[in-house]
């Protein structure tokens, strides 16, 4: 009935999950749906930029040597021949004492090597001619923005792996990339355990509690990367769930499940996984909460066996699907980035395994410090909407003080490429 | 043809924007697809958290007066009645020297005030009866969560204007919220003008560039929670671009447009404005890039001139815009959050203006750091891929050194209820 499990260190547990990690193949998607999806390539730079010689300003484009000897005392005055729009091209190749009224932008008409800012120059009409006086003189390549000086042609730009923003949007578009390859999303499939959950729109019954888990895992997917794919709740049936896991796993490319993986009479997955021959990971981490999460692999396809608790439920996602999901999208950064941080609170009682406290990180003159919000049981509820950031407490003889240095996990950030380790207890 | 402008500071920039802030309208959409909008109403619990006095792990529920006297040398047992699975009713009323073998989340039976872990009994079975053995008293409430420990019916869990992310989704089917009151998103449309631009699919063409900025703003404008309605390109025409100006107004909340406002030939939004009848916010910002941003009003209306620079644009918006759309959800913190870091480079160069460099948010033992990306022209295409903040450098008589403390501001994270102030030269 109550089977002991051996807890394995949290740093473990992700290295058996991610020792199945996998790549995703490649899609050519809509620049427009392009938003949130990983690249699956390289991109490279088309032509170069500038992408010709360009006036990095509205001014006139002259040939230095004609303004070599101006000064205030001595001001050189330029006859201007045409005006250029950026966009346009000019059909003047210029004589010398000429100059052309050219727009930020501008290619750089033929003969002339710099430009002079509007701000620098005093305009002239006279007979129905334009001039321009000069007070100072220009070197060849003033105010010029020279071919390729941001980049060559054939040069990466962004690296296969990075989540589409909308930065990456702009150089995509710069370089002519109106499709984008990008990584195809991993198929996760969700299924709620637990004979006690009610749908969302019912009302609630003794005994019960609305599905909430499903929802949360379903968004958290996305938000990893992953296609969620949503069967369904559950009952607490044996055969019923093992029948519904089986085909699952036909049409996905990992199945997370919530509830059912404690010691309770009703808690099957580990039985389902045994009955489906899945090879076990593990079934018990030195962590809280989640130390039940179960993983376990069957024809290179992983079972995520979440705890039903949501707060459990939501770190276990975070530590062990997030990266495997991550990973298949080809980012280099899969795992959640630690960061050194400053503990606002006491956790003055000691416990023999690492905590993971929901908690908000904040700045404070230059420093990261970090406000548990999941501590009290008034706050476990929403905790979990305010939280963006899960500290580490390391598991131990000793409490941990206000001030003390912590590992804060960043749940909102790119993420790092290193896998996490255990935290070790330090004193600041 | 040059217009001397008078530039204002970032902060009253800021302040006229905001100055036109509205609130949008609510709407209910179904919680699958509530992710990432933002919420309309406070939202309650509809039910106390536990809803009812259950068990908070796998073990059998007992009469804590029956185990009063247990210790090793004495131990109690009791008779197992009955099993419940968590979402099941007891059927039983104990009587004494009685138990009842409960999973995690079951409701207490009727006369039970404790819960012995499965752990910390031994079981026994005798006559196809089920007993199990007790060695230490346990108190009335021991092990057992009490209904509204962690939320009263009618609390208010989740306060208007939060994002709604995987953990507040979490929280809004906990409380039953099937539908989600959301706020409706702004209509934002966009416009890019320039006669040097191409479509993304076009081969490049000498004097033109790609339209970039479009599809860069699209995303800005869904990352900030608008809704963007992409109206396409407008050559430089005075005629052609103040008809599309002016009828684009009457389909949106706000329009933006890229290109258009700095001081060359063909820079029309000004006087497009001018015509318009709007009322001009400002057309120029004691900062780099972007001091050519132009904000008008027109009926409530924002019209958002943001530079054609790549680089001035993201900026503009990042700074202008976002806090606007921000403020019409209802977000606490709609202003870009402000952390102070430490340089990792040199800026020698004084700058009357502040300067906006993209970044990257780093951190090191415990301390913020910024490692701008935007400061080599090699660098000008890729930085806007990379940067997850922007790093206020003071503009000023002085150059600014590795290890000086700056202002970070932060792209990634959530926001904060206080504007941006004008960045101030300060030293280590």
């Amino acid at each position: 009935m109550y089977t002991l499990r051996e807890p394995i260190k949290i740093s473990e547990a992700i290295e058996r999950v991610m020792s199945f990690s996998k790549e995703g193949g490649e899609e050519w998607v809509d620049l427009a749906e392009a938003e949130g999806r990983y690249l699956a390539r390289n991109v490279t730079a088309d032509h170069p930029v500038p992408p010709f010689d360009r006036s990095p300003l509205d001014g006139f484009a002259v040939r230095s040597e004609d303004t070599k000897l101006a000064s205030a005392d001595n001001p050189v005055f330029l006859k201007v021949v045409e005006t250029v729009g950026a966009g346009h091209v000019s059909t003047e190749t210029l004589r010398p004492g000429e100059a052309v009224r050219v727009m930020t932008g501008t290619i750089m008409p033929e003969n002339c090597d710099a430009v002079v800012m509007f701000e620098l120059t005093e305009e002239i009409e006279e007979n129905e001619l334009e001039w321009i006086k000069i007070t100072r003189p220009f070197k060849a390549g003033d105010y010029v923005s020279k071919q390729g000086e941001e980049t060559k042609e054939g040069d990466i730009v962004i690296n296969k792996g990075a989540c589409i923003t909308s930065g990456v949007i702009a150089v995509l578009a710069t370089f002519g990339y109106d499709k984008v390859p990008v990584t195809k999303r991993p198929v996760i499939g969700i299924y709620a355990t637990g004979t006690e959950l009610l749908e969302v729109s019912e009302p609630l019954q003794p005994g019960k509690i609305r599905n909430s888990n499903a929802y949360m895992v379903i968004s958290q997917i996305r938000q990893a990367g992953g296609e969620p794919v949503y069967f369904g709740k559950l009952k607490d049936d044996f055969n019923l769930c093992y029948q519904a896991v089986e085909e699952a796993l036909d049409k996905v490319d990992a199945l997370i499940t919530t509830g059912g993986v404690s010691v309770g009479d009703f808690d099957f997955l580990p039985e389902i996984y045994k009955k489906l021959g899945a090879q076990l990971l593990f079934n018990k981490i030195a962590m809280r909460p989640g130390s039940v999460t179960t993983v376990a692999e069957k024809q290179g396809k992983l079972l995520f066996g979440l705890s039903g608790n949501p707060s459990a439920c939501f770190v276990g996602f975070e530590l062990y699907a997030r990266p495997w999901i991550r990973k298949w999208l080809r980012s280099p950064k899969p795992y959640l980035q630690t960061v050194k941080g400053r503990l606002t609170v006491d956790f003055p009682k000691a416990n023999p395994f690492t905590r993971f406290i929901r908690s908000k990180v904040a700045f404070e003159k230059g420093r990261v410090i970090a406000e548990p919000i999941g501590m009290d049981k008034s706050q476990v509820v929403t905790s979990l909407a305010y939280a963006d950031a899960l500290v580490a407490v390391p598991g131990g003889t000793r409490g941990y003080e206000a001030g003390d240095d912590v590992d804060i996990l960043m749940l909102m950030t790119e993420g790092s490429s290193m896998p996490l380790r255990d935290p070790e207890k330090q004193r600041k």
